[in-house]
């Protein structure tokens, strides 16, 4: 595998970090040959990569450099956070060299990081849109203009390039404009400027810097602006996370993307520092946000006013936000959560997000975005191929570049499974490497086969998800039913004396599960959506011709069933069921509201079959309705 | 009564205009003794428009004129269109002036009009926004900047100061600028500049301009104004309804306030040039409204994002946008609809958004206001003394001040009684004048005595709600059984010889109406708002101490029960019901979602009886949350 020796390779490197339970796992080390994820990393090299390079060219964003360079004489284009652009495409790019060859894309990343180094300024500042003319106004604007955050992402691309490349180019790059931040801010009497980022992302980044380099202080400087948050630095909104000390923090409000960047940082100072507050307050915003402001899809940040976090259960679906981003964003906290802690729980959000709200962000050619991603649709929310504001895309690019980075962990002696698809991987463990290979069609199918190339004792632990009822999954070591404990929501742990060729099989139930929400989601009252396995499921006006969607109502007791289809949707398993087909009335003609009257009696309505599909799948044919939560009888 | 004899005192003059079969009646004529509307224009006399002149005063509104003028040398303060505040504000103590005396508001209107005449330009322009430094900013930029909404606003305070008081010193201020905007904007071929304004409401005023001065010229403006909507001068969005020409609209979309300004102002051309196409682009935009796009409480406009209306049955609770400003302009819609077709659909709705989505906006004791009007809360949104963006309060005043306007009709030899209170008037019916006194309680009880006098043979009309089943109302003439048609949703029609002392009774059904909305309204599935007569009712925490009235599930067939009481928010009628108490089961601690299994049986649970009281007076006690939509069974 490309680079498993030389490099590093790891997403979030906490294989030292005192405060952790989980070691990462190179992504070099895992290979991933499934046909669920294998393509869309393929596509994503081959055509999204490419494409969103392009882009970065025709918009401007790479002749910012330049210009501030002084090679060319133009305009500031675009926003004035568009840098972070570039440097997120990096990361995606330099993730992805870590696993395949691509000598186009080695040269695009090349070119690029020759482009940003040339615009930093000689005492290591860097931000494009603060250059020449605005060379004045930098760090005036902490709040709004996002300086803090370009770094973070350049200090993030940084990171990855060096750790998926053994690169240091573009870490110089970072580390001097690092040095600049961390001599520019601190407290009034280290002579340093008070300040904190509007838009949170740097904290993840400079604690990334210090396992990368070793240095403290860049550390100290995360720490830094995560304690001055709260104080009104930033205007004291809850929009910036600065309405109170991140410490006494218990509600997920304002900006979400900001929120679980935030988040995220706060957990890697937590895995250096062992404070014991950091971790309370994010385990109090995790169960805030997972019990009350989360969408089945696992999206967060229901508003568009403010792209933010709304009050509890306030989870509209038409109208939902839910950027992509901000899915990303969770699957960035909940990483570092389960690093942390090794709690399973962890996992089964990650992996919940990562297929029903970050996959819907993507078309299935790679090529189109959602920013929104609404859990019900008329037929006129389509992807785009690029926004003004291009945050998510090459978000998107990076998590899938990155993919194979989290598949597995490791807990002293024992191997934990997170994640399942057909691949192989190998795996250091105390000294020795153990190959595993996976075999499962999973998402589509529950049988896991996981073939064990390793000698000795140690453990292999089996994620068993939280949406297996207690006691459906099953295990078998070499043929042989495992009597240890196999609880939905934790890991089946196996210990015992390996050879080489032995064979694990979990088996996961894949019925079709009816799920309804809290009563107080007012919106879903009396509805349900349909999940298999962990995928959440939709009607789509293209599966259903003639039916208004509006009108089906399901059986919460179905009968269900699945059918894979290998020529629909990139190949799918789809779900069947006959629906009764509740017309409004004609009482409702020409009407809004009307006088209610006790019903009386059980309504005959005609019925229909109808057909679900994967709601990471929505939109990709031709416009039509689409809806998750359904009525239900 | 004040004014009666010497001035017109008509809220909008369609007393000529050709294709109007409704002829307004003065103000002037109509004198409300009731206990319901004239505690709260007293109120409004008293209290809030005093409060509102200090206002002005304070936040620098005045000041901005007298700086325009050169008469005091400071920055402009405030936001760009604050001119129209004191416009409205000009208006709403005019009004008042028509039908109380009252020197102290004399002298403010009075001091408010020098203000505003010293800071007219020599060529008539005026806005003291563009003023001085910004002088060479003017009209560079109507798509935001609000001058011909500012303009209109001068328009209708210097005519209804002129129809109220019979003076003319406002009126020739407006007209010069009047002049000057008509010089200024029209086709290129003319010599002139095309444009159209950003946020509409001068197209009303130079209609009624026009009808107060009769030169055409400004009816001609405001038609071109009109005319060149949707093509482009404004950007095309749907936002400015700039996205297809007025005529060709058939959805209501974009900022609520500028739409339903514009469609008054399209109704006031419609009712002097009799063109077809605008009445029937007016009749499919009032048809999208109230079948699709219209709360319960009558309420419109949404959502937050753009304070605009949203898709077909989208009309969340929490997040209901509603603004106040809204609520008013569809009362002025409605009005002039009503005047155009003498079609009681209009007079239905005008009375149902008048208590149930205006009022709201304001407290009981005429201080605070709400800008939004959620149609449920938490708890957390309470009504403000004022705003930066100050629209609602006076806007608010000046429909409680002109309300008597819109009492009555008169349609050839018949009067038409569009509202009903307790009070007096003089109505003119060709060449002799008839007095009707209104004895009742309504909207608490709905039995309204009607005496007249007046001899000879005329018709009068009473409109009988839509609220009431048909054949559920019942009248009665001198005692005996009137047996003409009297349907609900139209207007009773009773011609016969009339004699001084003549009396006519409507006895109104005061029953509870629970209400359901269309099926597609998502969020109110399963749910019914509770009305009796005109108003809309809601829970409020204040009166159900003790329960989470998320959890109550109230009997869609009663029994409810209804009982005035005095000392309760300014004296209410209460409703009371018996309701079920269904308490989230234990499995949903710590959850969102869960599998959904069939129901099977019906659950036992506990009953508590529950207290409603009018939506209008909610949040004027300690805060608790609020909730219009209740689970039924």
């Amino acid at each position: 595998m490309a680079g498993s020796a030389r490099h590093l390779g790891v997403v979030v490197d906490t294989s030292r970090s005192p405060y952790v339970r989980l070691r990462p796992v190179s992504l070099a080390r895992v290979r991933l040959s499934d046909d669920f994820w294998r393509p869309r990393r393929r596509i994503n090299r081959e055509a999204t990569l490419p494409a969103q390079y392009a882009r970065l060219e025709q918009t401007g964003r790479l002749d910012n450099f330049r210009r501030a360079a002084g090679k060319i004489d133009a305009p500031f284009s675009g926003v004035y956070f568009n840098d972070s652009d570039v440097y997120k495409w990096l990361e995606a790019a330099s993730w992805t060299l870590c696993t395949d060859r691509d000598p186009d894309l080695e040269r695009m990343v090349e070119a690029a990081i020759d482009e940003i180094e040339a615009a930093q300024r000689p005492d290591g500042y860097l931000n494009t849109y603060f250059a020449l003319e605005r060379a004045s106004e930098r760090w005036t604007d902490l709040t709004h203009k996002h300086e803090l955050y370009c770094a973070g992402h350049l200090i993030q691309a940084a990171v990855s390039h060096h750790r998926a490349t053994g690169g240091d180019h573009l870490l110089r790059v970072a580390r001097r404009f690092a040095d600049h931040i961390c001599d520019t801010f601190g407290p009034e009497e280290e002579g340093k400027r008070p300040g904190t980022d509007g838009h949170e992302e740097i904290e993840m980044a400079l604690v990334e810097l210090y396992r990368d380099t070793g240095d403290r202080r860049y550390l100290d400087q995360a720490r830094y602006f995560l304690d001055v948050r709260g104080r009104g630095l930033l205007g004291g909104r809850e929009y910036h996370q600065d309405h109170r000390p991140f410490r006494e923090m218990d509600r997920m409000v304002g900006h979400a993307v900001r929120a679980v960047y935030l988040n995220a940082g706060a957990a890697d100072l937590y895995a250096e520092t062992g404070d014991p507050t950091l971790l309370a307050a994010l385990e109090r915003l995790w169960h805030d946000m997972t019990t009350r402001r989360m969408y089945v899809s696992g999206g967060i940040g229901s508003r568009y006013e403010d792209e933010a976090f709304g009050e509890d259960y306030e989870l509209p679906n038409d109208r939902a936000y839910a950027e992509t981003c901000a899915a990303i964003g969770s699957v960035m906290w909940n990483w570092r959560m389960l690093s942390i802690s090794g709690d399973a729980r962890y996992a089964d959000i990650l992996e919940h997000v990562l297929f029903n709200a970050v996959l819907p962000g993507l078309s299935l050619d790679g090529q189109s975005y959602f920013y929104q991603n609404p859990l019900s649709d008329g037929g006129s929310h389509r992807r785009s191929p690029w926004f003004g504001v291009a945050c998510c895309p090459p978000n998107v690019a990076r998590l899938l570049a990155s993919l194979p980075g989290y598949f597995y962990g490791v807990c002293e002696d024992e191997i934990r499974v997170h994640l399942y698809a057909e691949g192989d991987a190998e795996i250091p463990l105390e000294g020795r490497t153990v190959g595993l290979r996976q075999r499962t069609r999973y998402p589509w199918d529950g049988s896991i086969e996981i073939e064990v190339a390793g000698e000795g004792e140690f453990g292999l632990a089996l994620r068993v998800p939280a949406w297996c009822q207690d006691g459906s999954a099953r295990i078998e070591v070499n043929g042989e039913t495992f009597h240890g404990e196999a609880v939905s929501g934790d890991y089946a742990r196996i210990r015992r004396p390996w050879r080489p060729g032995d064979r694990v099989r979990l088996t996961l139930p894949m019925t079709v599960r009816p799920v309804e929400s809290h009563p107080y989601v007012a919106e879903n009252a009396g509805r349900v959506a349909l999940m298999r396995g962990p995928l959440l499921y939709c009607l789509e006006q293209a599966d259903n011709p003639g039916l208004d969607l509006r009108d089906v109502v399901v059986p919460i007791d179905g009968p269900f069933s699945a059918e894979y289809r290998p020529d629909s949707l990139g190949g799918i398993v789809a779900l069947r069921t006959p629906a009764e087909v509740a017309r409004p009335d004609e009482g409702w003609e020409g009407r809004l509201y009307r006088e209610a009257r006790p019903r009386t009696g059980e309504p005959r309505r005609p019925t229909a079959g109808v057909t679900a599909v994967p709601y990471y799948a929505w939109a990709n044919r031709e416009p039509g309705r689409m809806l998750v939560w359904l009525r239900a009888r």
